[in-house]
């Protein structure tokens, strides 16, 4: 399929069936992903404000067979949001339609436009006494339509699920322009085959969501959060095995974190306090939110993984304040990580039992070749590492940059081999369309595909994102 | 598109790919459905025992062009499960793929073949000392790849979500006949589409599921169950709103009744005991599930609804048999129903903000035309009624034969209004084919066919059912 250009004379023609200033040159924002592993090859931007504009844009795109590229926040780690190459696309940005078109508590949902910043989702939640517990890093900049194109998923899947779990419906542009009203409010309609979850977690390559129904949540009246010290990933399991059976479903979030998260922390970021002077080798974040007496419950918890022996110390936060400095510490992580520079990062996932097996062996694997640091952290009661590779202290990242890919490479082939998977929350994008290809169920990919020609039969609708165009 | 029967020939010659015994003509029990409203028109059952088994079956028929009727436990109340016209089928009956192959507590996770009776997963899971929330009333019969094909629902949707949300991945064989090895136990995996939501709820259209991982719960170690008397559906969802408040998401089942099912059960149904002698006009079962005090949380919600004036009367259960005759009259409307003899069944959803105000507009419309029972009860937490109409008493559904139609298109027309679903969680299957052309959006539709046809061009699977031929 050769694709063409959003030349001058298609922007000239489609400006036409659009209010002035939809269409312009696009800023360097919109062809730069935050790590800066990939670069836009240009095109022009659209800002729709409304689903009919959306409609009337890919409907002119796919006539002309020129690319549509939707973009969100661009916060993305995939390079999903980005075409480098082959015919220059129309970056179709959803950042004008930022309305929370309705808000309904006593139903527990809220429609909001695809434009709308997760931070401010979050926010109008609050503001109805509900809660949207979907909340990662980049919740400031990141919006709710690229969050559910992506199926992001951050600190609260554990208990509330991805953000295909916290979606009821869709409004949508599909490749051919046409709009899917799909804006339903109800728990249970079983008429069809599910288009919202094929959108979901299709990366814009299936269609452009520009609203969407979400689920909202009673806010826990009672929050608990502790820093836990853990003998090894085994131990943190066993805690959180224990942690259901005591605490329920209560448990809203547990995080591994490794020792060189917090040095690396402490060495680039003195502002974040550490709880403690000398980092642990491993420990958990614990949050449990419930009804009342959320804090006993982890003082409960906290003295039984004691006796048992899975935790040897740990602080149960004692104000709001002490809560933030650990979470401020967790999600700094990542910001420290980017300053010293990782070798290679992977966002990975792994059945539960298979995951102490899995770091223990990798990590030896990897000692093996070559002196790196490893910071193996993340969510970890959804199976889900950051495992990540840093040179020793005093080299660099490119001093490595001719084993890179192949660490990754032995790193996924061991996730492989214990069923996990090379891409738990950041999605194929561009940058893992070859994992894919190498990873996937084959009967998978061949229906991906089908569906992909079946739906976008002139490949429109981001190309190269996914599959390979 | 022309299919071909299972002729003898065929038959033959694909007996000679498989183990004695796994070909037969089909008993009655495979030609009918639940309802007797319709009968299947004949064909070969075939009874793999394993996915390879199944994969040879379907390939036969993809290539010879004949008709596959995924068949589980028979329950389905649309005629999914039953070919009444065309080409005579194979009847491929998941029956003997009924192991539970893995149960691993500390994952919360089972596998299990699609052949085994949701009973026996629920059981298996229990032995484990785990939940697994489904539970309906067919659960005895109704074999768990059908509850996942139909996206079964059933009393626990509310806290655990439908069928679908209880799926982690699939094994299946997709119409070509290749298999789908999709079992994965990962709580999070953003490889590329999402097939498994994509089978889930197709109705054995896009392939045949032969195995799921199932999510498993903690068991809630304190369960209490009560009956209350509420005004009228407004206090009932208001009542629902206070439970949530007071009991976060303990609140598993939230069961609205009439006194018309009350009364069915009274007179056809001796045996089942009644919590009081005259049943209320509107009353609702709930049930919380929490890890200890459940019956006090109940108790203070009971008091607080009675101050607020949501709740007349009521009844919690002081023992677990008193549980069981709670749930075992809300077991027994649809069985004192079916006695009765409807005129019409409807199984709807609504937002739930529309949904009183619907109840009350639709009786007002039915009381002007004619003088039937309404018996409308179901899973209001999840705005989910059976709204089932019945012959006053002394006449028969016969009566109102010609009339029957009317009414379930006024029904569905209002339901549509207010922005609901003709069918909530029975599906589709062959009975509602109409009503998904009528109610359906039709951008939605023709994605629908586009992705019958991409996977499966010849249109083998299940023909006829979801959308029309």
């Amino acid at each position: 399929m050769s694709l063409h250009d959003a030349s001058p004379e298609f922007v000239q023609s489609l400006s036409e069936h659009l209010p002035e200033g939809t269409l312009r040159a696009p800023e360097p924002r919109y062809l730069e992903e935050p790590r800066g592993r990939s670069f836009g090859n240009g095109g022009v931007v659209a800002l729709p404000r409304s689903v009919d504009e959306v409609s009337t844009i890919v409907k002119a795109c796919n006539a002309s067979e020129v690319p549509v590229v939707p973009y969100g926040g661009g916060t993305g780690l995939v390079g999903g949001q980005v075409v480098t190459d082959g015919a220059k696309p129309v970056i179709l940005s959803l950042e004008r339609m930022n309305k929370v078109r309705e808000v309904r508590p006593l139903e527990n949902v809220m429609v909001a436009e695809a434009g709308v910043i997760l931070k401010d989702v979050q926010t109008a939640a609050e503001a109805a006494n509900r809660l949207f517990p979907l909340s990662l890093g980049a919740e400031g900049t990141a919006r709710i339509g690229g969050n559910l194109a992506t199926n992001a998923g951050g600190v609260n899947v554990l208990r509330y699920g991805n953000a295909r779990d916290l979606c009821l419906g869709l409004e949508a542009v599909l490749p051919t322009g046409e709009i899917w009203h799909g804006l339903t409010r109800l728990r249970k309609d079983n008429t069809g085959y599910d288009l919202r979850n094929l959108l979901v977690g299709a990366e814009g390559t299936l269609g452009v969501i520009t609203a969407a129904t979400l689920k909202l949540f009673a806010r826990p009246k009672s929050v608990a959060t502790a820093i836990m010290v853990v003998t090894d990933p085994a131990a943190a399991l066993r805690l959180l095995a224990l942690a259901r059976e005591c605490v329920d479903e209560a448990v809203s979030a547990f995080e591994l974190m490794h020792r060189h998260g917090m040095d690396f922390v402490a060495e680039t970021l003195p502002d974040v306090r550490l709880p403690c002077d000398t980092p642990p080798e491993w420990s958990v974040l614990i949050e449990v939110g419930t009804g009342s007496g959320a804090e006993k419950l982890l003082e409960d918890l906290f003295g039984q993984a004691l006796e048992e022996g899975l935790v040897d110390d740990g602080l149960i936060a004692q104000s709001a304040r002490q809560r933030d400095d650990f979470w401020n510490l967790r999600e700094h992580i990542p910001v420290a990580n980017k300053a010293v520079g990782s070798v290679a990062s992977h966002d990975i996932s792994l059945p539960l039992e298979a995951l102490p097996e899995f770091i223990a062996e990798m990590s030896a694997k990897i000692a093996a070749q070559c002196p790196l640091r490893i910071n193996c952290f993340g969510h970890l009661g959804d199976g889900n590492l950051h495992y990540n590779l840093f040179p020793p202290k005093g080299r660099s990242r490119h001093d490595f940059d001719d084993i890179r890919h192949g660490l990754s490479t032995q790193i996924y082939d061991l996730v492989h081999q214990y069923g996990g998977s090379f891409s738990a929350e950041h999605g194929v994008g561009r940058l893992k369309v070859v994992d894919l290809e190498t990873y996937g169920d084959p009967t998978r990919l061949a229906a991906m595909r089908a569906i992909k020609t079946a739906l976008d039969p002139k490949g429109i609708m981001n190309p190269g994102a996914v599959l390979a165009p």
